[in-house]
């Protein structure tokens, strides 16, 4: 029994990702909006960089099984695909997660050529991409965090280089013509560009609260409808017919009423 | 692009299920710790009975391309079905949702039959499940909502009826050897078995607030964890590495570290 009816959204990521179903987190809250539309797919990693990631994208992307091209239209299709890294690539030499910040450009375009050429074995051309920043660090908290942890750690991000990560975000997306969430500004933003402030926003430092979450999926919610107008929610239809419309209609036509149809009306 | 590489628990019901991202919901719950090793898909549908939902069910397991016997290992699969219905079926007549009770029971009994019978074109031998019944409905607290309804609606649930719809989930389920989470009891008994008490878990005297969705997660987990414990989250592991195990063992080898393996230790 295949699982999937309806097309998806894969959310590509580490750890913020992989608890964005915790806290009213930004995974559970698209999943709600697009109930009955397209599915979201977590597939966040914690304490992955994207040295590691790439031969796991590989994996996630295999296909089950080899369809004819009538029943490719028929095969459930990734359609959005939201790429969010650098949290653990910043994380300062010699930390074993770390990437070097041209590595962690390369990597972002590997991650991006997989889907996007016709080279590639993982060719999707009927997904669209968006990539996400890491958000800011405050070190003072984070630290704090770590010396309370048993046994004691070490303080392992810093402010400083996490902007740095953010930024070559930024310039990959604009490059390969990519619409960025600009994370790491919207939050220094909200928090009046004061390190010290982003403590409203992260748990410990690095990982996001419910709020921190909120401004997450209200920034990704606007890029995906100013970018993708098509994928977005409010521009799609449940994939089987909505009770008030069988109850309008006739209800004792229902065999007909619930045939499957397409999420994006003509 | 395949969207999936975990198996999956589905959740097929109606507006409870739908409703399950929400306000911390059962959905997000079960997404959240079954993370890495097993996808949530909600197959949630608002406003419908079981009459409706058995064509919708036929299409939602569709399977998308033929596999061979080999192949066919490496597909996904839906592990776990969780069937959850009765909230709209016991919509007093003649509301145009209600289902007599002896057909309710029938639609459940093909339900099950679908997926568990060699004969059934939808067989599928892997998937393992779950039945729930309908929460109490607070009659009152229900007509206050409706009549607070802009245009006003009339009363259209009632506690004595929904009653009788999970005592028939209860028999189905003894009858076909089918556990079965008794919401409709737990909840009853958490508002001390006063119906005016049930308000402490329904926003609208038929829906479930966070502290219902709550006890349907609790519920949910430990049937889980008695019936299928080999589906139980805790005995299960990540389809991909941890971090911390590509950290112990030695990062240089992540190629190898982070290849696929089964979500069921040996």
């Amino acid at each position: 029994m295949a699982a999937t009816v309806q097309d998806a959204i894969m959310l590509l990521g580490d750890s913020l990702t992989q608890g964005g179903y915790e806290l009213n987190g930004f995974a559970a809250k698209l999943a709600h909006v697009y109930n009955r539309k397209m599915d979201v797919i977590n597939r966040g990693f914690s304490g992955y960089n994207t040295d590691w990631i790439l031969p796991v994208f590989e994996q996630v992307l295999y296909t089950p099984c080899f369809a004819t091209q009538h029943e490719q239209q028929h095969v459930p299709k990734v359609r959005l695909l939201v790429i969010w890294f650098g949290a653990n690539d910043a994380a300062p030499p010699p930390k074993d997660q770390h990437v070097p910040l041209d590595r962690f450009r390369a990597n972002l375009r590997k991650l991006l050529w997989m889907v996007r050429s016709p080279e590639s074995p993982r060719y999707s051309p009927d997904t669209r991409i968006v990539l996400m920043t890491p958000p800011p660090v405050n070190t003072a908290q984070r630290e704090r965090a770590q010396r309370a942890k048993s046994p004691l750690k070490e303080l392992d991000r810093d402010f400083e280089m996490t902007r740095r990560y953010a930024e070559a975000v930024g310039e990959v997306g604009q490059q390969e013509s990519v619409p960025v969430v600009d994370l790491w500004g919207k939050l220094y933003d909200a928090a009046g560009r004061k390190e010290e402030s982003l403590e409203e926003f992260l748990t410990d430092g690095l990982h996001l609260n419910e709020k921190g979450y909120a401004v997450v999926f209200n920034e990704l919610d606007k890029t995906i409808k100013v970018n993708y107008p098509k994928y977005h929610y409010d521009n799609m239809q449940s994939v089987f017919a909505y009770s008030f419309d069988i109850l309008a209609n006739n209800p004792d036509k229902y065999m007909e009423l619930t045939k499957k149809r397409s999420a994006f009306p003509e």
